[in-house]
């Protein structure tokens, strides 16, 4: 137990002493959310006026809106325009606290999170500590390709993209140069097609102003589903029409196509076809992060911890999984790895929290589907809200305002807005730096 | 002469060709400009009309505004609002050519300059190669401090700066809490006092607002400049303003103090004072960057290369050094390393190289000085122009509006300007992202 009067949390001293002796009625339970993403985020504001301290922990100082994260790796945003800082978000609360570390483990039996600043102890734990991308095991993959799933990854993926440009200028030899210029994209989902669609009006409509000397001809952008068909989430004549935009925008959509490995330089797909290609993007799968199987909780498909319908874990009542994390299973499909599902599982948590306080009984998390979005490029989208598909014009026109909406804080809306506002009108793309 | 036959620049097979049988007249002469700094980039532009291909190298692809460098660095900009990609720049000027290499040494006899992608032939060279850091050999400082010259570096600041706060947030221990939030500005030159300013800003009007647990009086920040006086180039009176107003905003501003070494944790001073700071900034000095030092051409004061009044190397009439690794004396003194120069400079060589061509003489450089400015913070600045000096509200107003000028590109205008005008009257700063 001394590596509890080590910590620092004020929090975690009262509760010794209430150990030994009667609760003091002062105390507030304290309710620690790990993860500062969609669910973690409005877990923490959800719990504003309940009668607790909310301790938030992450490892980045940041919440990052992830759907726009291709964005930046097509060089059409800078990383800030989508991010904010956590204690800039929730500067009003009261009975708030922020927390960057490192989550690194859990003891249920003690009621403490394990970090690299010492323990945090909880009455109530939310973990909301998202998704990572899923490789299937495929080891050359992981080492040689890009997933999307963090600041970090767009910025690999846009600095990588630049110099491919750079480099095929300066490459003699015609085959090595159409290399450095094929672009492999895999995953039909949402990502894949909307960094298919960007990745090539980024080369189509910019870059070829840069490189008057380039011969697009050269260029080959790829998208890669391992079915038969794209946007599987969305009615079928939604992911043809899809399908039918990109061709438009000169991307080859190939069906049926099961990559088996990739070393840098060349993509071996199933049946032996193999392509040379300097760039491949990974958007075929995501799982739970991987601390999920060192937290001693039990986990079921792609390391998800499983979860009670209140979003409970069985054996321990005071503990919550939600979003990625969480597996949990709805018409007898698992609900999917995506925000909305964050979003209302948190807002169910909070509820289910304040309601344990009160000693009532916790409720049942229902998903009500607010429909699907994905845009290819200018003037065109995909969207499947209440039942209702539609495409074209009127679909783009619902994703940028969702997703201005959807972006925490004026200034980065006012800023992603002149942007886009921008880019719309002089093919242009600001963020064409290589960094690193 | 192989290693030029591999070269995958047409010039420079035509230029074989041209050493055995007579030159055709048809074939321009390649001027081969190393640096897209401000001299690079203005020499690349300057030489647009005239009879010659202009080949520009760098190691980067875009084009750095340094003046604001610290304001990235103090998470009031986005290192993209800065920066342009010198292909978009120079998107208009036909005889151009850009690729991003980086120099590794020169053949002055072959007229060639080798890169890491081979060499690349030329008939007249702009070294325009700039300046690093000067740590004047302080080991402990040059690994442990904080050089301000480049995009890396501004951002290693930034993430530095708030990472110190996050962790001040979580030690328990108060005099290493103090530690954590005192930072040290060695230098009282435009850039240390710019910097010691909008750092004192940051904290004061910014992350007070963010860490509500936070006691102010925890922080300090130290200005520490070797002689007793601050901006040695302008008016005594003016780097008494300066130093006045850096008071005010409670930045200690100590004059005579010689830092003799660092260690991460402790900043030693000669005289045997020594100051726990976990942050040095060192802008205490500058010099070329060491690449001068291996091109085989004769370097004076701060390792840069002695040059003609013309600008030209003595031995080699082809060649030319200008901006900040270039030495030069006007007056007896050494010109200094600052943008107006390395931009009149560039002016000066390539009308040079003109001449050349015609077969006139090469003129002297003759340094205009346009002034200096320094800002300190909101509504304070101090300027020296034409030999009046001013300060407070107008000398700030005529920094906003200089600067605001000078930055290329209309977008980085329009997003500098809305993000200053944001955090004048919201007291922010965007960027507050720990990203690393």
């Amino acid at each position: 137990m001394t590596d509890i009067t080590t910590s620092t949390q004020p929090g975690a001293v009262l509760r010794e002493r209430a150990a030994v002796t009667e609760r003091p009625t002062t105390v507030r339970p304290t309710v620690v959310v790990v993860g500062a993403g969609f669910g973690g985020l409005r877990a923490a504001r959800a719990l504003g006026r309940a009668p607790v301290n909310v301790v938030l922990l992450d490892r980045h100082n940041y919440h990052l809106f992830q759907p726009l994260l291709y964005q930046v790796a097509t060089a059409g945003l800078e990383p800030e325009q989508i991010a904010r800082p956590v204690r800039a978000i929730v500067r009003g609360q009261k009975n708030f606290e922020f927390r960057m570390v490192e989550v690194t483990g859990l003891d249920p039996a003690g009621k403490r999170v394990a970090t690299d600043n010492g323990p945090v102890a909880y009455d109530y734990l939310i973990l909301a500590v998202g998704g990572e991308t899923n490789y299937f095991g495929l080891e050359g993959i992981a080492r040689r390709g890009f997933g999307l799933k963090d600041i970090p990854d767009a910025l690999a993926i846009r600095n990588h993209v630049l110099r491919r440009f750079e480099h095929a200028m300066l490459e003699p030899d015609p085959e090595r140069r159409r290399a450095e210029l094929t672009f492999i994209v895999v995953g039909g989902g949402p990502t894949g097609v909307e960094m298919a669609g960007a990745l090539s009006e980024l080369i189509r409509l910019v870059l070829v102003k840069d490189y008057p000397r380039l011969n697009v001809k050269d260029v080959r952008i790829l998208l890669l589903e391992a079915t038969d068909r794209l946007l599987g989430g969305m009615p079928a004549r939604l992911g043809e029409a899809a399908a039918e935009t990109l061709w438009r925008k000169k991307v080859e959509v190939r069906f049926g196509a099961l990559v088996e490995d990739y070393d840098g330089e060349r993509v071996r797909l199933k049946g032996g076809e193999v392509i040379p290609a300097r760039s491949l993007i990974w958007a075929a799968g995501a799982r739970a992060v991987s601390l999920t199987g060192r937290l001693g909780l039990p986990t079921g498909r792609q390391g998800r911890i499983s979860v009670e319908p209140t979003l409970q874990v069985g054996a321990h009542p005071e503990i919550y999984v939600i979003g990625d994390a969480a597996y949990l299973e709805a018409d007898g499909q698992p609900l999917p790895m995506m925000a909305p599902v964050a979003l209302q599982m948190a807002e169910t948590a909070a509820a289910n929290v304040a309601r344990q306080l009160r000693g009532e009984p916790t409720q049942a998390f229902r998903y009500r589907d607010p429909g699907s979005l994905a845009t290819i490029g200018r003037n065109a989208a995909v969207a499947y809200i209440r039942g209702v598909g539609f495409k074209g014009f009127p679909a783009w026109v619902v994703w940028l305002i969702v997703h201005l909406i959807q972006l925490i804080g004026f200034r980065n809306k006012l800023f992603v807005l002149l942007n886009w506002a921008w880019d719309y009108f002089f093919y242009e793309r600001a963020a064409r730096l290589i960094t690193k």
